[in-house]
C-alpha cells in the first residue's frame, strides 16, 4: 500500500500523515510508504524520520513521474492555492488548481491504463463551491443536491474539479472520491489574510493572551469544522468502499463533510465559559462591512444527513471544538490563560 | 461590429451566420465582419462570397492570434466535439471542448486586459449536463435550478466550460453567455450515429422517401427543439442586454433553451397526418434496449419559464417542426410524399 499526499506538509496534510503513520494500515493493509509531496518542506519535521516517509519536494506537476515511478494506491490531494491567492492572481490559481488536479488525474489515470492499480485519489474541494449571490440566494439549509454556484475563481475551480473527479471516475480511470471542506476552526499557527480567519483567530488569539478583533455582528451564524473532524472526514471519505448503499458514492460523488452551525456570539461566550473573562475580553467586535459581505454570503446551515449515512458527525458544540484545540496545542495556551476546569474531550 | 462564429460551417453556424447575413447588424449596430472559423470549410458555400464574411480556416486554438488579429465584439462559440466522440475518445474531446474553449476564453480576457473591447462570448452548451443516474434521478421537471450531474464526458466538459465562462464573465474578463441547447429535431441531412439521431430520421427519412428505424417504445417522451427555434435562442442569448431584471443574467448564468415535449408516438402520428400513410408506413419499430436506456436517461420536461422570461417560446407542437423542416429544405422531400394540406409555419 503505497499513498501518496499532496500538500502533505499542509495544515491538514500533516495531520492526515500523522494518522496514517499511528495507525500504520490503511483499510486493514499496511502501509509500506507514505509519500509527502509538497512545495515546501519545514526542516526538522518528525514525520521525515519515519521510515515509512518518502519526501517529494517540488512542483507537483514537475514531480508527478517521480510520484507515479512506483505503483500508487491511493492519493489524498490537499495541495492548493488558497481562496485569496485565486482571487488575486487568476492564472496562478487556474494553474495550482485545475491544471494541476487534472494533470494528477491524467498519471492516475495512465497508471490504471498501463495496467496498473486503480489508485483512489480524494480530492479536498471546499464549502467555496456554495457562493450566494443577492439575485440567486442559497436554501436554508444546503445539502448535496443543493446547485453550486462559486462566487470565487477557486469556488469554481474545485468544483470544477469535482466534475472531472466524477467523470475520470465513471470512466474507471481511476477511483475517485470528493470530500467538501468547511471552514476549519480553530486551526492553529498564525493569523492569515483570509476573510474566514478570524473564525480561528478569536479563539486562538486571546487563548494566546493576545488581542483580537471581530469583524461581524456576532449574531451572524456560520458552518464550522474542528481540525479533527475534518481529517476525520477526510480519512473517512478515502477509505470508504465504493457501492450503492446508502451514502457513499450511488452516483453523487461529493461529501458535504459536516458542519456545525453556530452563532460568533456562541463562539465567543463559549471562549468566556472556558477560557474566563480575561481572555474572551481581549476580543474587540469592530464590524467590517467587506468581512460581513464575504462571510455572510456563505451558507451557515447544512443538511448533514449524507455525511451520518458515512459515518461522520459534526463536532458536538463549539466547547468541544474550543477544548480539543486546547489539548492539540498546549503550547499556543498562555499560562495566564485561567482556564476553566473541564476535559479535553477524547481524541477521535 | 466584428462577428466571430466558431464552427461557422457546421450546421448550426451556418444558420446562425445566414440569419446575421439576412439582417447585416447586431443589435442595431451595422455588422463588419463576420469571421466564420471552422476547420473544415465546403467548397462553394454562397457565404464565401458576401463581403461581410472572413474565412479563417483550420485548428481553433492555433488560429486564435489571426481570429483576435482584429477587435472581436462578439464570439457564437458553435464549435465542439459531438458527445459520441467525447465517450470513443476521451482526450479528444477534453482538447475539442475544455481546452479550446480555454484558449478562446483567455484570447478574450487577453483582448480585454490589452485595453481592447471586452467580448461577447456565447457558448453553446448542451442539455447532456443533465445526466440521469438510477441512484440520482432528474426531478420530473428540470430548470436552470436542477443541479446537473453529467453522465458522459461531453456533458462534463460542457458543465466545465458554463464554469469558467460564469468565472471569466464574474471577474469582468469578457461578458459571457450560456445557452444550453436541446436536442435538435428535425436535422436535415444525412443520418448519424448519435443516439439522438432517430430523432430526427424517423421524419427526415421517410419524407425523403426512405425507411427508418424507431429504435424505443413510442410511449417515450422526449424534449425537443427545432433547428429554427434553436438558431434564435442562440441570437436571442447573445443580443440581450446583461442586467439584474427578470430572466437574464441575474447571477444564473445558463439559459435551458425552451423545449418541446413530445412522445415518440405523437411524432409518428404528427408525420402521418401531414405527410400520410405512405410515408408514415416507412418507419419501423424496433426497440433497442441500448438507445432505450440513454434516451430514456434524458430530461423529457423542461421549465420554460426563464426562456420565456427572454422572450424565447418552444415550438408550439410537432406538426409546425415538421411544416418547417419542410418549408425550409423542400430539395430533401420525395417528389412522391403526398404532403397533406396544410401551410408551413412563418419564419421566425
Amino acid at each position: 500500500m503505497r499513498i501518496v499526499i499532496t500538500g502533505g506538509f499542509g495544515f491538514l496534510g500533516r495531520q492526515v500523515a500523522g494518522r496514517l503513520l499511528q495507525t500504520r494500515t490503511f483499510r486493514g493493509a499496511p502501509i509500506d510508504r507514505l509519500v509527502l509531496a509538497d512545495r515546501f518542506v519545514p526542516d526538522g519535521s518528525p514525520m521525515a524520520s519515519d521510515p515509512l516517509v518518502e519526501i517529494v519536494q517540488g512542483d507537483l506537476v514537475e514531480r508527478l513521474d517521480e510520484l507515479f515511478a512506483q505503483p500508487v494506491d491511493l492519493v489524498i490531494h490537499l495541495a492548493s492555492a488558497v481562496s485569496a491567492e485565486c482571487e488575486t492572481d487568476f492564472d496562478l490559481g487556474m494553474g495550482a488548481n485545475l491544471d494541476t488536479t487534472r494533470a494528477l488525474l491524467d498519471a492516475a489515470r495512465a497508471q490504471s491504463a498501463a495496467g496498473g492499480p486503480v489508485a483512489r485519489v480524494v480530492f479536498s474541494s471546499s464549502v467555496a463551491v456554495y457562493g450566494s449571490d443577492p439575485a440567486l440566494p442559497l436554501p436554508p439549509v444546503v445539502s448535496e443536491s443543493t446547485l453550486p454556484t462559486p462566487r470565487s475563481s477557486y469556488g469554481v475551480q474545485k468544483f470544477v474539479c469535482e466534475q472531472l473527479v466524477a467523470d475520470y471516475t465513471r470512466r474507471g480511470f481511476l477511483d475517485g472520491r470528493v470530500a467538501r471542506l468547511m471552514t476549519v476552526s480553530v486551526r492553529p499557527g498564525k493569523p492569515n489574510a483570509a476573510a474566514s480567519g478570524f473564525l480561528s483567530g478569536i479563539v486562538r488569539e486571546p487563548l494566546a493572551g493576545l488581542p483580537a478583533v471581530c469583524p461581524v455582528d456576532p449574531a451572524l451564524r456560520v458552518a464550522l469544522a474542528s481540525p479533527r473532524r475534518t481529517v476525520e472526514g477526510i480519512l473517512r471519505v478515502a477509505e470508504l468502499d465504493r457501492g450503492t448503499g446508502p451514502g457513499f458514492l450511488e452516483g453523487r460523488l461529493p461529501v458535504n463533510l459536516p458542519a456545525l452551525t453556530v452563532s460568533v456570539a456562541e463562539m465567543l461566550q463559549t471562549l468566556r465559559r472556558v477560557a474566563g473573562d480575561a481572555v474572551a475580553d481581549l476580543v474587540t467586535v469592530e464590524p467590517d462591512p467587506a468581512v460581513e459581505a464575504i462571510v455572510g454570503s456563505w451558507p451557515a446551515v447544512f443538511d448533514n444527513a449524507r455525511a451520518a449515512a458515512l459515518g461522520l458527525e459534526a463536532d458536538p458544540d463549539f466547547e468541544s471544538v474550543v477544548r480539543d484545540y486546547i489539548a492539540d496545542h498546549p503550547d499556543a495556551v498562555a499560562a495566564a490563560a485561567p482556564l476553566a476546569s473541564g476535559q479535553p474531550s477524547a481524541a477521535r
